[in-house]
């Protein structure tokens, strides 16, 4: 077989590059609902990201009551309050950011790890980190599918996840890791909403690759 | 604005979620190069990751020297036989699985978060393992562009994370997540290898979704 056997189409492959290329993480958002077979096709986009060992560490809690969504709302604030005063001399240009959109998204998904993950070794002997990447996978995912149904999402990780877990009745060993906003936008940003504030500004990529060994050019 | 402006077309769409559809966690290479062109294009996909407060904490190492390629493979075959043993009865199964394809693949890439990563507060100070989160985002990123260019992908945690990083020179502080085996392949598999050679079935997603509480079905 040649090489470009099991190549896509250039359309198609353009089409994969702009999901990647105009993907946000955002955090305006329009208070339209989100279509429920567009929220299961993103959900099944999720999970069919890889895991290691197949382990399938991702589970999502669509938080569907208000008071639920206002409590969330009310620890991220919490956390936001304390990295602002962590941050020290940047605490009040942090404090104007706009750093979730919580109450406004249509769909509030809370992204967790299960308990039980001990159980798996399969490539995690020495890296028992790997189920938070495989749901980080499944997250990204759905985030490049959402961007091709036209919708929004903001990955929001300032709580702190004993109150999450115990606010959705999580079991022991279990972990909440992102908070997920979802749902219809204005506008996607032309660049990540970081950089349009003027909070940093993304590094090229030649200063991420190196040759053979750490620090050397490629 | 209406609800689909910012959606893609439908041929776009059905682009993106066949890249997610048909992606698989490659072992399997024909040793035929990777175009340089074609890498360039997948590590920049890869930069376009979300990053947790655009700290963008992921570092590429291109492996070009055939004794380091040796070396790698070596270490992934000592976590190999000690991940056989931790598994006890399922130890001899284990064994038969191909669990790389060091080897053989095209183009060998490590994946690592860089050091200094403790003066990244924002979105961390509860979650410092946000930065793991957005390599993996870039990793994902990665292996959907790949498969879109009929490229296979085949992320390897199998490796002491110490003795990889003293192998490529890493400073104190960084650390290796992810031997990326990239190349051209015979052909995809048709579902997950660990599914196809009895190791374990995926789960539904129907048990990995939650409504407002953990346990409650969606």
């Amino acid at each position: 077989m040649g090489h470009s056997d099991h190549c896509f189409s250039e359309a198609e492959r353009a089409a994969v590059y702009r999901a990647i290329a105009e993907r946000r993480d955002m955090r305006h958002f329009r208070p339209d609902p989100v279509a429920p077979e567009i929220l299961r096709r993103l959900l099944g986009a999720a999970h069919q990201a890889p895991s290691v060992g197949l382990m399938q560490p991702w589970r999502f809690i669509r938080i569907v009551r208000s008071d639920l969504r206002q409590c969330i709302h009310a620890l991220v604030e919490e956390e936001r309050q304390r990295t602002a005063a962590a941050l020290g001399a940047r605490q009040e240009e942090f404090l104007r950011l706009k750093v979730e959109g919580i109450l406004t998204c249509g769909e509030l998904l809370v992204a967790a790890l299960p308990d039980g993950r001990e159980r798996h070794i399969f490539g995690r002997r020495t890296l028992p980190e790997m189920d938070l990447a495989s749901v980080s996978c499944a997250i990204q995912n759905l985030w490049l599918a959402a961007r091709a149904e036209g919708l929004g999402l903001g990955w929001v990780s300032l709580f702190d996840p004993d109150a999450l877990a115990s606010l959705l009745a999580m079991p022991s060993g279990s972990k909440p890791v992102a908070v997920l906003c979802l749902g219809h936008v204005e506008a996607f940003y032309s660049a990540p909403m970081l950089e349009l504030e003027g909070w940093t500004q993304g590094r090229q990529l030649e200063d991420m690759l190196y040759l053979d060994e750490w620090g050397i050019p490629a």
